[in-house]
């Protein structure tokens, strides 16, 4: 239903016709009446007055010709003398087609489809749907849309029937929505903050282009400096991440994604596509170098910082909390430490500088509370920012033009020259309003809030961090995993594998594993049990079985001869064909990794806590076969289960390391593997002594079960 | 350092003292100056310009007398033929305490101290605090601060030196922050959000008023409709908890709580107190009936909503959902639902008549999309607000004035005389501030965008779901936990006491055990074996051992004589004084349940996942021993584990009546005995059969590990 993109036309992205549609100085809306109200002539209207980007715009309509009204596409471009840019379509959904086809042929370069009524309805809108995509594959015309309210470029295009567009104020910020609704909700939103839009598109139900090609495609505009991204579903995995992956090598990428909870009816009536699974797109976005936010307020903040600033690549950024009220500013130190954001200590010369410039009550640690500020407020910027360990300002002030002239006292401290500076203030809209206009002169950002000021350095040291642990995914991916040297590295597996055969390749991947011995009869296990470290797990060994413990085919702590005869009896009444017997771990702290096959972006490796808990409570951390040791070292402080690996009471502390080496080595033997659905190591124990496989499961390909991650 | 008030104080609160300092007619500026640009002058000028309610305002100023500046208080007080209602302290630390006894002397009512250098910053400032407090004590002389920038009623009184301040609106709601800044930063965005302030407070370092005093003042405030609460620390948790249950009967509150994470060392910098426990803060207020929010912005949106609107009491409010722009729509349903906000189907004859009245490709179920909006749109309104199911109406419309005036709507649908309706909406400042205030005419909050209208919705629904839960809190408190009757059934228990102590007290608590025997020699563990159902856990009895895994007092799994007896020489290794031996439990889900007593809140109740992980996730619920069996009951759907507990994978489901039975009857014994500290089932193994207590330890009170709890 959807024109599939091969990587090689994302990359030699048609932009030509792109920009015939998204830049049109000529546009035929059809369907425009001279009858007001009318939603075609709502759009000729909006189309006419909206911007200095297009000269011509006509009506096309059969039925009502009048003044800048013509009877048919073909006759508007034989008066014109040549086709338009762009064709609009506000017609029913049964007439699209044809006049989609037309329009081809007439030589016009793109179409919008506004109407409804394709695949969202089901029955003949997907019979609809399919034939708009061959109209496009057959003639190459570029479509947005169908069922979408169009685009924008305030100031210069305006493609919507919401008549209010017009007080869109122009800024650097694209969005790039699933619907034409969210499209304009964000986009008032950007532009009542003072961020401003550059471009703002709804891609409907995306026919044609999809988020790749406006990802692409504003990849290299100029006037664009960073792109909203609103999603509800993914099509093309791989090609979403690659487009995240490049565009934010050169732009910031802010991305809300729908679907926590289970909206797939309405989302199916909304766009004819299924939701996607929420956990897993926001975080390989994430990791492609997309900064993910929960709600439309968190997009327009950290949009807001980003388009203005951006950190270089790094590990853990130490930001500089400035606070002239320290109420607010304890609210903002509360949030960027709860989301690990790092306030390092100033060093003792920057105190001393301090202590010399604020009056000895406030507090001239990280942050730095001014009290009430005054004369000095540039001075302390500038000690703030010149302390080695500050990589950006966080800067929190009330409007009191009386004590302090923020923009100015900006500007003369010259920190901006040094490093991003982010400002929060609160103040009547009209001094919010001079304030956030003149900080934009000087390219810093200023958010409406102690936490929509967190949000936004959040978001700063988000990007920053996901470049830095991307850099090394880079380098990497010049040999793609399991690919030429990489390969001869690793096992092979026959598959249906049981444990003994799973533990023999998670040992060639050097992840180690107990001790044990596979047992085809009595006297076997009877002398693992006298060879192996004691006590020992006793299990049935058969590939068929997945789910062992639920099935009474293991049983532990075995000393003794006798015991071990009646976990025997046990196991053969259950028919187990052969037995495993195992020297049982030292205790610690149990984890699960795995490494499957999404439907929508291929092999992810999935951890969390051990056992079922962690995909209950939703705390699992999630990456793509892409991820460099680094950047799986890493995950695991995603979970809100961290503290446990840290030495919680006492127990054993995580080697992030050990931990990142092992999960790529799994992934890799994932991707290498197309006949291997899953891999789940379930636990993988941490000990004092390092990670252990204590129970490992690989899954054909085939028999894979759809949908166990949500 | 702070003048405590009993209950009886509370009660009767010093309401004309109070008026006088909050509402005062004259005011004297203490430090006032001539010069501009000081601190005092600023102030004065402020208030002498700051509304209606002054009638007289002027300067003391021993140094500088002028125009309207007295060089004391004595000589303003024979001046003006009496003395001020309130008196301005902006002085520094040290001359304040004489300043305020002179007030008190000359007949001031009221104090507002704004200098800081008190208790924040230690040695001599606790002494000078400790100073204030006494002359409070000592005169009756009401105190605001110190170390606070004061408080407002826009369009009455000003009393504040922020001069922006009288930008602020006027409008229904209180402010009740912490700090000054907080006051000033929550004031403006209530103010710019279309909301309104009717009187806003930072309290400082409260040595007199406190938020439990704002509270109970503002609760007989006719102009105020709902209060914004904003909380740095607890000094006197059960009056907290006991002002918010009285004023929640009478008007909404929504609480911001600061201390997520490690700030203590800032935020004792700042007012002098440390951050109070964040989670158990959060919780007991959520459960003395305030809406507990995660950030300002959240504040914002929740009490836009609730001082406009109330839902009547009930468990689970049905929301309908309707949307002229189906993704924004999308992003509110999935906010709802994410966070257990019922939105129920419609009954068939609601869709009936929804389908007469909009295009067939729109979702009609609930949500109800309607595309754009026209001339239905009132009548999708009425049709969705008469269902049975629906209790209140979240409408989500982009500004279209063309297409349809949404206060017209809402006006002739006449929705609003049946239940509460809330609208998200989105467009240019000047049309959303139209709307705004139109629909507030209405008692219709408006809100910015799809995550603030689902934000307001869930203020509703939480308001109304804690008053639910409450009322039969509020019954039962009648006869206060184990007092009267109710104490004559509880158990005795002597201390210290080992598990089998503490599993009859469960027993005689009708709290489910496992069958043991209590054996002081092998020959009786022996018995135990051939008596008790099998397999068998035999641990080490010994009340001074609270570890008993830990140090190998726990053998499992036994059934036969020959693993008793080795269990029993390694029990005899560790110097057992004697043996418990106990049948052990199918298998199941592991909870904890604990009882325990807060330094600030007293006796509370903690629940989560069983083991450690637990806390180390911060995934617990908590509650006061005031919780109610129907209070209880709900508390585990708090967790985010909550699917575990409903049948996870083939797993057993909670009877949440049964949980909430035990949680009240282990609270009701903690507060029953003064001698206990804490009480922990762990595990609360939720079985088929029902919940059984594998573990107990009771922990005498001067036993207890303070800060255990995070």
């Amino acid at each position: 239903m959807t024109v599939t993109h091969s990587p090689t036309d994302i990359a030699e992205l048609d932009r030509p016709r792109l920009d015939r549609l998204f830049r049109p100085a000529s546009v035929a809306v059809v369907g425009a009446s001279t009858a007001p109200g009318k939603l075609g002539s709502v759009m000729l209207s909006a189309v006419a007055n909206g911007g200095t980007g297009v000269r011509t715009a006509y009506g096309i309509n059969s039925r009502s010709e009048g003044d800048g009204i013509h009877p048919s596409l073909r006759t508007a471009t034989e008066f014109h003398g040549g086709p338009a840019d762009l064709a609009v379509l506000c017609i029913s959904a049964a007439a699209t087609p044809a006049a989609l086809r037309e329009a081809a042929e007439c030589g016009v370069g793109g179409a919008v489809i506004c109407s409804g009524g394709f695949a969202e309805v089901g029955g003949d809108g997907v019979a609809l749907q399919q034939e708009l995509a061959a109209i496009v594959a057959d003639t190459g015309i570029r479509l947005l849309g169908p069922n979408t309210s169009g685009f924008f470029r305030p100031g210069t295009t305006t493609v919507s029937f919401v008549p209010t567009v017009r007080h869109i104020t122009s800024g650097p910020v694209a969005v790039v929505a699933a619907s034409g609704g969210m499209n304009h909700a964000l986009s008032f939103l950007l532009s009542e903050q003072g961020v401003g839009v550059g471009f703002g598109v709804g891609l409907g139900n995306s026919v044609d282009i999809t988020t790749v090609d406006a990802l692409e495609y504003l990849r290299t505009d100029p006037s664009i400096t960073a792109i909203a991204l609103h999603i509800e579903s993914v099509d093309d995995g791989a090609a979403l991440l690659s487009a995240v992956r490049a565009v934010t090598t050169d732009k910031p990428v802010v991305a809300l994604v729908v679907g926590r909870s289970d909206v797939s009816a309405f989302s199916a009536s909304h766009t004819g596509a299924l939701a996607t699974s929420w956990r897993t797109t926001r975080a390989l976005l994430a990791e492609a170098g997309a900064v993910v936010v929960d709600s439309e307020q968190q997009l327009v903040d950290a949009v807001a910082a980003l388009s203005r600033t951006r950190l270089p690549a790094a590990a853990a950024p130490g930001i500089g909390v400035i606070t002239a009220q320290a109420g607010p500013g304890l609210l903002v130190l509360d949030q960027l430490l709860a989301h690990q954001v790092r306030v390092p200590a100033l060093t003792e010369s920057t105190r001393e500088q301090l202590s010399r410039l604020l009056p000895p009550m406030t507090f001239q640690e990280n942050p730095v509370d001014t009290g009430r500020p005054g004369a000095t407020f540039d001075a302390v910027l500038s000690a703030t920012a010149a302390d080695p360990g500050i990589d950006a300002l966080a800067i929190y002030a009330l409007a009191e033009p009386d004590a302090v002239d923020l923009t100015v006292a900006l500007r003369e401290s010259g920190v901006r020259d040094q490093l991003p500076v982010v400002l929060g203030t609160g103040g009547p809209h009209g001094v919010i309003g001079e304030i956030t206009s003149a900080a934009a002169t000087l390219d810093v950002p200023a958010l409406a809030g102690p936490t929509a000021l967190a949000t936004a350095v959040r978001a700063l040291v988000s990007d920053s961090r996901a470049r830095y642990l991307r850099t090394a995914a880079d380098t990497e991916s010049t040999s793609p995993p399991g690919g030429s040297g990489e390969r001869a590295d690793l096992p092979t597996i026959v598959l249906p594998a049981d444990e003994a055969a799973a533990k023999d390749a998670l040992d060639a991947l050097a992840i180690s594993t107990p001790p044990r011995r596979v047992c085809g009869d009595r006297a076997a296990a009877h002398r693992a049990l006298s060879e192996l470290p004691l006590p020992v797990a006793v299990k049935i060994l058969d590939a068929a079985v997945l789910h062992k413990t639920e099935i009474g085919g293991v049983h532990l702590n075995i000393r003794t001869a006798v015991e071990l005869d009646s976990a025997l009896d046990a196991l053969d009444c259950i028919g187990a064909p052969a037995y495993l017997v195992e020297s049982m771990a030292a205790g610690g702290v149990d984890l699960f990794l795995g490494v499957r096959r999404d439907p929508v972006f291929g092999p992810i490796v999935v951890a969390g806590l051990g056992g079922t808990a962690a995909e209950a409570i939703g705390d699992v951390t999630i990456r793509s076969h892409r991820v460099t040791p680094a950047g799986a070292a890493a995950m695991l402080d995603d979970l809100q289960c961290a503290a446990l690996l840290n030495g919680w009471r006492g127990g054993p502390v995580l080697d992030r390391d050990e931990f990142g080496r092992i999960a790529v080595a799994l992934a890799r033997f994932l991707a290498a593997h197309p006949a291997i659905g899953d891999i789940e190591i379930n636990p993988l124990r941490l000990t004092a002594t390092g990670l252990l496989a204590l129970d490992a499961v690989v899954v054909a390909a085939q028999d894979r079960v759809e949908g166990e991650l949500s």
